[in-house]
């Protein structure tokens, strides 16, 4: 039976996990408040003392599972606390929404995984002096917009803390399928996602976001997504950077269903 | 909480379906070899006496919930038999691979409904002489042509027969997703997906269906359906057809997981 | 040697005109402002007493040279006169921009008849109620949408004057191309394109234009045209009608240089 | 007046070229057959002592006058001749044809250069061990397919030699317009194309080239130029490379008419 969508490798934490030969990886984050963050974190997820939301985009490059093919990646974070009865006290990020300029890593992630993955139109990074920006579409409509000015070099010790902090996070998300009568859910649990990376090159500067508001006109099935980030209030920008993982390597670990 | 790639409405079949304003589908249907067929087809779905596969394509128009948006499909069914502990020796067909030129589709059709939809460059319809075809491929590779030539309009009879038969018939899929860690599934069930449509405009010709095998370098994800696909050997053929609903209902009537 | 982007027939006049199965044509006319409108009108072309705008969307399909394929057109004519010593006070239209879905069609466009085309996403036409629409946009920004409701269903006679004025008018392009220095010009000089077609349905109804500014950033190489339009003031509504002509010919007739 | 397609600069020679941040170049270059390669060289030109064909792939990065958005190329380029009055034996490369996957370079480097560019799909670079490649296609059918393997870097020197022949080849084009009758030209003539850049990084390898053949139906527009140069025979393999060149000025200097 042919299985469509799947892991060229079913359980490549088993094999070192998934090859990003080089992903670079532009990211703003900022406080928001958080009445406005609850409405996008699922029970039973809590948020933490800050309610600190990330933006971020993704160059994926030189993909092993893809024959070597690219794709490009838009997407929203916010800090989290799972705290269950087995896995106390956990504190992490949840993935709000993934979009992606491919249909391939759509599929997997959201059978295997869970990440609320959807389409849209990604740009490659574009530099213009000491900036770097990317920008989501979709349908001919913007979705937002990604800018971090004022780049400067991190040192080793700064990469090295980046490296460590990407093998140490702990990336939530919420997989959930309806049952097919759409009267209940096949399946609703919080699970994880390991990875980790070299980090040879990163950057840190001044980060700027910018979402755009949408109609059921200009994106039927995203419009509700794309407003309930733009009502999120940037109250303070934090750190902002560009980082280069190569190589990146995806579920490196075993995931983990959170109870 | 944001929900992803959902049905506007969650059980359409409350409000008489998803309407698609206009679709046509061109289909061709064969006998092929009932081993070669059985390794298309999962348990627990058994092969009826004649193992008939159908390749076809549809151009949906007017599509309500993407706000009058269009996508195209290419896919097959082979036809099986359902024989379980409640639903008893039930006759109907298995969509084993559904190719859709846009991700919102692939994402409603999979989540909710277990269909095996993945992404492929979809061509409109092409009409010459008699003749009228399109071809699906994906990556700059291509995956199949179908092509229905001798177009003869079929008369009211027929097409009452066509609407009724598209009522009644059980069009069958599996809902699997594997678990998190990939040692096994959080769900595999095998459910219904029922439509119907009103038919104005129907042909009747004789069809061809070309496959194209492929590699992993040429289509990463897919190469291994299409190559099971393309092994089918095509004995004898059958009918085949180019049909107008207009409308077509999807999930008119609510989708029933089979037991 | 290869000569690329070339009719498949080098003078479709001798041959009935390049044949489109099936085109539908959806326009708004307004009436705007002289002094704005000049400056979208190359010299010599001279304004006619009403300096009148037609914002247009067509879907082009079966087209014979394609093989069948289709594209779609997001346009802007308006109103001229071309007074010159041979061909005198001819009054026509002049072709400003056109936005094509597919870069054949443009390269011919422009290298034959001088027709001013670019590339954009241009959407098939979305029907909701009673109004026909379409969206023109590029690298996710929106350039312009036009939609024209209250659609009423045009008799035998004013469809058979649809005919007519679309055999009779005179469609003008400036066709211009730099020499390789960059200090003059190779070719500039106004031609015309004539086409005909039959209309089998067509519809009137109110029509609506909406241009959005764009900037370097957003839209290189467009950005400053689309501004010019979406700075042309609407002062009155004229005639806003979807109009099938299937089939279409273009370049029935031989095209010429004006004078 | 609006004119679409032109260059931000006019002269982008009096400003030191366009500039492209980042530009690496996948090349192949064979021996081939004199007469074959004579059906792909128009007159005035001329075949040197030996008929060398150049296949290559480019990824433009960076690129300034699209405000930092990216293309990509994949072209065939053949070693001439140009003996005229007044510019006598000149030695280059004539470009039979340039495939791009953006509509906007292709317009520029058409109206001005008279460069053969029509558009394809054409993927990023795919690496995998020792081997760089990439891959043309349009309307889902192969055109070409481009690889060196067993790459080894080149040092200082020949990275030297690089940039020397890029500032110093003779790059030709014929730009070539049809008269709108099309009994004729309203411009017909051999130009240069200068450009220069820095070459940080190059490797040299083993090349392989293998053209698909192809129909109209299948690409309608292109299957003649792809089945002439699927027709020349590949006689012995010469220099292949993998080349960065950051930054890359095109029209660096004064592009010419040769006489």
């Amino acid at each position: 039976m042919p299985t469509c969508g799947h892991f060229r490798t079913p359980r490549p934490w088993e094999e070192g996990g998934m090859h990003y030969g080089h992903t670079t990886v532009l990211s703003a984050t900022f406080l928001s408040d958080a009445e406005a963050v609850s409405r996008v974190l699922p029970a039973p997820l809590q948020l933490p003392a800050e309610p600190l939301v990330t933006v971020y985009g993704v160059m994926c490059r030189d993909v092993a599972w893809l024959a070597g093919k690219n794709y490009n990646i838009g997407a929203m974070d916010v800090a989290c606390v799972f705290d269950g009865e087995v896995d106390r006290n956990v504190h992490g990020t949840y993935c709000v929404v993934m979009w992606e300029n491919m249909t391939e890593p759509i599929l997997g992630g959201r059978d295997h995984s869970g990440v609320a993955k959807i389409y849209a139109t990604i740009t490659d990074f574009q530099h213009k002096d000491d900036a770097c920006s990317t920008a989501v579409s979709h349908f001919g409509h913007p979705i937002f917009d990604l800018s971090v000015s004022g780049l400067n070099t991190l040192d080793a010790a700064a990469r090295a803390e980046i490296e460590a902090a990407k093998h140490d996070s702990v990336w939530m998300n919420l997989k959930h399928f309806p049952n097919v009568e759409n009267d209940g859910a096949d399946i609703s649990y919080i699970c994880t996602y390991p990875s980790s990376g070299t980090c040879p090159e990163a950057w840190e500067g001044t980060g700027s976001v910018q979402f755009h508001r949408s109609t059921f006109e200009q994106n039927p099935t995203q419009f509700d997504v794309i407003n309930l980030l733009a009502d999120l209030p940037i109250l303070e920008m934090r750190t902002s950077r560009l980082v280069v993982f190569a190589p990146m390597k995806a579920l490196d670990r075993r995931p983990k269903r959170l109870k």
